[in-house]
C-alpha cells in the first residue's frame, strides 16, 4: 500500500500464507478463552499480512521506536489478529497467544498500551482515526520525519461522528503521511451495516472530507496503491466477515463469537490454503530515518516565574494562557491545540508566540481530545487542549479511553460554571469536575488565582495521566505571592485565626465569596478558616486537620452541580471520621442567563449563602 | 424552500423587508444587554423571513400544536433573531426583546424551552440535526403526518461529528419530510471556518450522505427548492457574517459581540433597505392536516407483571429486554433506541415484537441520544435508548443539554463495570453513575434483580426528566417477589436481623456480594443489615436511619470507580449526621481482561473485600 511497489507472485503467495497463519490463530487463541471476535479479525486477515510483512517500515524488536511507522487498531475488537501480528512478526512467541484474555496476560479482550506495540487503548469505535491523526501531524510538522501511520477501521464504526472529524483535520492539514483503512465487512453486531457493500458510497464521503479514496478489494489487496502528495490516503477495502470459514462467512449472528465446534472443518480448511507451511520469509523492512528521542523527560518549566501584583483582578483563563506561552517559549515540544475558542481561553497566546507550537482543531471536541492524545504518544510532545469546560463533555469517552491509554493528557476548561453570566446554561461547566474526578489516572486543578494557574499548567507539564484545569471567566483578585510554592495535593490556607470555629472550602469564584464571607461572619465574632484546595483530585487529606482544629464543621462551595465535585470530594475525604460533619452548597438546578453576581446569589453560592449555610452548621 | 412555489416580487420585496427589521432587531436587543452574538443573526436574516413567513407551516399562538412544522436553531447562539422572527410574527410583542439575557426573563442567552417556542435547549454546537432527524422519523412512521421539520445549523458546526452521525441516519430513513440548512458565513469564533466558502465542498459532503444538496445565495434564496421523494433536503446557503452591516459585513474579530458605538450608522443603513415600514403583511400559513395529541399523559403500564422465580438466576439486561418489550405491547407510542448493541442490551425484543417501534441508530450514541430527544419532543413518544452503559460517556454533552432541554429521555446501560470479564476496561462502564449523577434532572436506577429492573423500567416510562437505568451482564438471583412494590427514592432492606453492628449499601452485582459477605460474617457472630438503595439518584434518606440503626458504621461497595457513583452520594446524603461513618469499596485503578469473579477479587468488591471492610470499620 501507499508509497511500495507491487509484490512479486512469490511475495504474493507468501503474504497470502501469512494471513491465513493469522486466521488460524485468531480461530484457535479465541477458542482457549470461549469469547473474542474471529470473524472481525478474517475479513481483515490480507490487510494485516500486507501492512505488516511488506508496506510499513518499522523495528519489530522496539515497536514503540520513534522512528517506526505507527500502527492503530481502531476496531480493537479485532484484538487476536493484532496480537498474532506481531507474534508472527517475532516480537514474542506464538504460543503466547493461548494466554488471550487471562487475568495474568496483557493480551486483552482489547488492546491497551501494557502491550509494548500498543500505542493507545481501543475498543470503543471510531476513536483510533484521531488519534493516528495527532501522530501524523507531529510527524509531518514537528518531528519532520518520514514514518507514516495506519489506521485500521471497521466499517461498523464509520457511523461515529468522531471519525468524520478526524477526517476533516487531516484534509485541512493536508496529512499525506496518514494512511486511513476501512475494512468494510459488511455486517456489524446485531445486523448489517447501514451501507453495507456500497462502496461507491464509502468512496464518495471519503472523497468529500478529502482523502484520495480507493476501493479495493480487501482480500487481494497486494497491489500499488498510488501516494498522493498533499491529501491523507484511504484504502476502502471490500471485505467478508469470516473470510475463508465455510458456511460462516459474510453471515449474520457470528459477531464476537469463537469458533468452537465449527473449529476443525474450517482449520483444515484453512491450512489447506497455506501453500508454503515452513517458517515465514518476510522480513519487516526497518524505517528509513532514525528519529531521535524527545528531551523533555527531566521536566519543563516557565520561562518566566508569574509577574502579577497581591489583589490585582486577573481571570484565571488569562493566567493558563500567559503560562502556557512561557511554557512553549522554553520547550518547543510543548503544544496548545483547541477548538475554536482560543480568544475565550486564551491558548491563542501560544498561536501568536510561537505558532507552530499551535494546532487549530475547529468545532470538534471528539476530535480535539484524540489529536492531542495521539500527539503525546511515545512522548513526541506534551499537549494541551482547551475549550470551555462544558464542551469536554463532548470528549468524555476519549477521555475515558485515555485513561485506559495511560496517556499524558493536559486539558484546560475555562468558562466554570454559573460565574460566566449572560451566555446561559449551554455554556457552563456545571459536571466537569465530576467527570475529571472520576477518571482513575486524572488530576484536577482548580486554581483559585492566577499565579497558582500558573503553577498548575507547569505541574501538569511535568505530571502523568490525565491533567485536568478548570478556569473561570470572570477577573478575580491575586491572594498568592509570584513565588509561592504550589503542589499537587498540598491545599492552602487563605484565612485563619486561632479562634476559627468553622472551615470553609471554596475554589475559583468561591474561594473569592468564601473570603468575603470570612469578612462579614468576623463582624458577628465568627471566625472562619478558608482553605484553597488548589487540586480536587488528590483533595488535600490535610483538610481533615484543618476542620478537626475547628470542631469539625466544614461548609463546602462550588460553581458546580452537587454531585461528583467539590463537595463529594470533601464528604469522601472526611468519611471515615466521626465527628466532621459537612454541608455542600452548589448549584441545585439548571441555571439561566443573567449577570454572573445575581446568579451567585440566585443559586445560593454566593457570600451570603455561605454566611447562612455557617450559621446553621454552627447552630446544628 | 422546500415544496412551496417561487412567491411574487411583492411578497420578495416583504421577505426582505423582514430580514433586514429582524437585523434591526438582533442589533437592538444585543445592545441592551451589551452582549450576544448580532453578526451570527445577520447571515441568516433572509432565511429566517421566508422560514417564518412564507415556507413553514405554523399556527403562531400555539407554537408547540403537534400540527405545525418544527424549527431547530441548531447553532443556538443567535437565539435573537429567533426571538425576533417569533415577536414580527407576533407571539409577543416586539419590545420584549429588550429584556435579552435579563435575570427574569426567558429570552436567555441561548435558546431553552423555558419559552414555548422552543423544543430543545441549542448552544452547544452540532447538537440540532440529531434532534430534527428524531422529530422527522416521528413525524413520518409514527405520527404519519405531513408536517417537516426544517434545521438551521452554522457552518462552524459541520466540523462536528454529530451533524455526520444525524445525515447518515436522516438518508438511511429517508428523511424527505426534513430539511436541513446550513449557513455558511464562513467565519468561526476565533478565525475562518476550515472550509470558509467552498460551497463545492460543502455541496459534495451532503451529497455523498445521501441529501438533496443545494447551493444556494443565502440572502437571495427566495426561489424554489425542489423537493425530493425519499431524500432530505439541504440548503447550503452562502451567506455573509454581519450582512448589510456597513464596515462589519465579512470582518473578522466580529464573532459575539454587539455593535455599541457601531451601531447608529448600520442601523440607519438597514432602515434605509426597508421598503415598506408599515406593518407585516405577511401571515404564516397554517397546518394543513390536525395532528392528534398522544394518549399516554395519564401513565403507562407492563402489559404484564415480572414473572420471575425467587433465585432463579437472570441478568437484569435481560429484565430490562423483557420489560421494554411489554411495556412497548401495552402501549404503541413507547419505542426503543439502540446502537447496533440490541442483541446484547436485549432492546432486540422490542423489535421482535412491535417492529414499528424500534429505531436503529448504528454505531453512533450522540445521534443516539439525539435522536431520542427529539422523538421526545412534545410528548409525542416514550423514548427509551439503550448501549453499553461506557458508551453513553460518548453523549454526555447531548444528555448534558437534554436536561437543560427539559427532556423526558430513558436511558438503559447495559454491561456496567468489571463484572463483564473478558472484554477488558474499554468496555466496562465505571463511569457511568458519576455521569448521570451529576444531570440536575436526573434519576438513576441502579436495579439488583429482574423484578426490580422491570418495575424501573415501568417507572421510567412515567417520570419526568432523564431516568438511567444501570444493567449488569452475568446472571444474578431474583430477590424480589414479582409484586414487590418499588418506588424512586426508596430502598429496600434485604436483610436484617436485631443484633446488626454494619450497613453494607450494595448494588447490581455487589448486592449479591453483600449477601454472601453478610452470610460470612454471620459466621463470626457479626451480623450485617444489607440494604438495596434501588435508585441511587435520589437516594433513600431513611438510609440515615438504618446507619443509626446499627451503630452508624456504613460499607458501600460498587461495581464502579471511587468517584461520583454510590459510596460518594452515601458520604453526601450522610455528611451532615455526627457520628455516622463510611467506608467505600471501589473499583480503585484502570482494570482490565479476565473471568468477572476474579476480577471482583483482585479489584477488591467481592465479598471477601467487604468482610475485610466490615472487620475494619468495627474495629475503628
Amino acid at each position: 500500500m501507499a508509497s511500495y511497489h507491487k509484490p512479486e507472485s512469490k511475495v504474493v503467495q507468501e503474504l497470502r500464507d501469512i494471513a491465513n497463519k493469522l486466521r488460524v490463530d485468531s480461530i484457535t487463541s479465541t477458542n482457549v478463552t470461549k469469547s473474542g471476535h474471529p470473524t472481525s479479525c478474517s475479513s481483515m486477515a490480507e490487510i494485516m499480512s500486507v501492512l505488516f510483512f511488506h508496506t510499513m517500515r518499522y523495528k519489530v524488536q522496539t515497536p514503540k521506536d520513534p522512528s517506526n511507522d505507527r500502527f492503530i487498531l481502531s476496531k480493537g475488537h479485532a484484538a487476536p489478529i493484532l496480537y498474532a501480528a506481531w507474534a508472527e512478526a517475532g516480537l514474542f512467541p506464538v504460543t503466547d497467544l493461548n494466554n488471550l484474555r487471562k487475568i495474568d496476560s496483557d493480551l486483552e479482550g482489547h488492546p491497551t498500551p501494557r502491550l509494548n506495540f500498543v500505542d493507545v487503548a481501543t475498543g470503543s469505535l471510531g476513536q483510533g482515526l484521531s488519534v493516528a491523526a495527532g501522530m501524523a501531524y507531529v510527524g509531518k510538522y514537528i518531528d519532520n520525519a518520514p514514518y507514516k501511520v495506519y489506521c485500521l477501521m471497521g466499517d461498523g464504526e464509520a457511523a461515529e461522528g468522531s471519525l468524520w472529524e478526524a477526517m476533516h483535520f487531516a484534509s485541512k492539514y493536508k496529512l499525506d503521511n496518514l494512511v486511513a483503512i476501512l475494512d468494510v465487512n459488511r455486517l456489524g453486531q446485531s445486523e448489517p451495516t447501514a451501507l453495507q457493500h456500497d462502496m461507491d458510497t464509502y468512496r464518495k464521503r471519503l472523497e468529500a472530507f478529502g482523502f484520495n479514496a480507493l476501493v479495493v478489494d480487501g482480500h487481494d489487496a497486494f497491489h500499488e496503491a498510488s501516494e498522493t502528495k498533499g491529501r491523507p490516503t484511504a484504502i476502502i477495502a471490500k471485505t467478508f466477515k469470516g473470510k475463508n470459514f465455510p458456511n460462516i462467512e459474510d453471515q449474520d449472528n457470528w459477531h464476537g463469537k469463537p469458533l468452537g465446534d465449527d473449529s476443525p472443518a474450517v482449520l483444515e480448511y484453512l491450512k489447506g490454503l497455506i501453500k508454503n507451511n515452513g517458517a515465514i520469509q518476510l522480513i519487516p523492512s526497518k524505517p528509513v530515518v532514525e528519529v531521535p528521542p524527545t528531551n523533555f523527560a527531566a521536566g519543563v518549566k516557565l520561562s518566566q516565574p508569574p509577574n502579577y501584583k497581591m489583589g490585582e483582578l486577573v481571570a484565571t483563563r488569562l493566567a493558563y494562557g500567559n503560562a502556557l506561552q512561557k511554557l512553549a517559549a522554553a520547550n518547543d515540544r510543548v503544544i496548545a491545540l483547541d477548538g475554536d475558542t482560543k480568544n475565550s481561553t486564551f491558548s491563542d497566546k501560544v498561536l501568536k508566540n510561537t505558532p507552530k507550537q499551535y494546532i487549530e482543531c475547529y468545532i470538534a471536541e471528539q476530535n480535539l481530545v484524540g489529536v492531542a492524545i495521539g500527539a503525546a504518544c511515545r512522548d513526541r510532545t506534551i499537549t494541551f487542549a482547551s475549550t470551555f469546560a462544558c464542551f469536554f463533555t463532548r470528549a468524555f469517552d476519549q477521555i475515558r479511553m485515555g485513561a485506559i491509554s495511560q496517556t499524558n493528557l493536559n486539558c484546560c476548561g475555562s468558562h466554570a460554571g454559573i460565574s460566566i453570566g449572560e451566555d446561559g446554561p449551554s455554556q457552563m461547566a456545571l459536571e466537569d469536575l465530576a467527570m475529571f474526578r472520576t477518571i482513575p489516572t486524572a488530576t484536577v486543578f482548580y486554581p483559585s488565582d492566577a499565579v497558582s494557574t500558573e503553577y498548575a499548567v507547569e505541574l501538569c507539564a511535568n505530571t502523568k495521566g490525565i491533567c485536568f484545569i478548570r478556569s473561570s471567566r470572570p477577573n478575580t483578585a491575586v491572594l498568592y505571592k509570584n513565588d509561592e510554592p504550589f503542589a499537587i495535593g498540598k491545599s492552602k490556607v487563605v484565612r485563619t485565626n486561632p479562634a476559627d470555629k468553622v472551615l470553609i472550602i471554596g475554589a475559583g469564584v468561591t474561594l473569592h465569596e468564601a473570603l468575603k464571607a470570612a469578612d462579614e461572619l468576623e463582624k458577628s465574632g465568627i471566625h472562619a478558616r478558608v482553605v484553597d484546595p488548589f487540586t480536587i483530585k488528590p483533595l488535600d487529606p490535610e483538610i481533615i486537620q484543618h476542620a478537626k482544629a475547628v470542631g469539625g464543621k466544614i461548609v463546602t462551595v462550588e460553581d458546580h452541580y452537587p454531585e461528583g465535585g467539590l463537595g463529594d470530594a470533601v464528604c469522601s475525604l472526611v468519611s471515615e471520621e466521626k465527628n466532621i460533619i459537612v454541608k455542600k452548597l452548589a448549584v441545585r438546578s439548571v441555571p439561566r442567563s443573567g449577570p454572573s453576581a445575581v446568579l451567585l446569589e440566585k443559586f445560593e453560592i454566593d457570600s451570603k449563602a455561605i454566611v447562612k449555610a455557617v450559621n446553621q452548621i454552627l447552630a446544628a
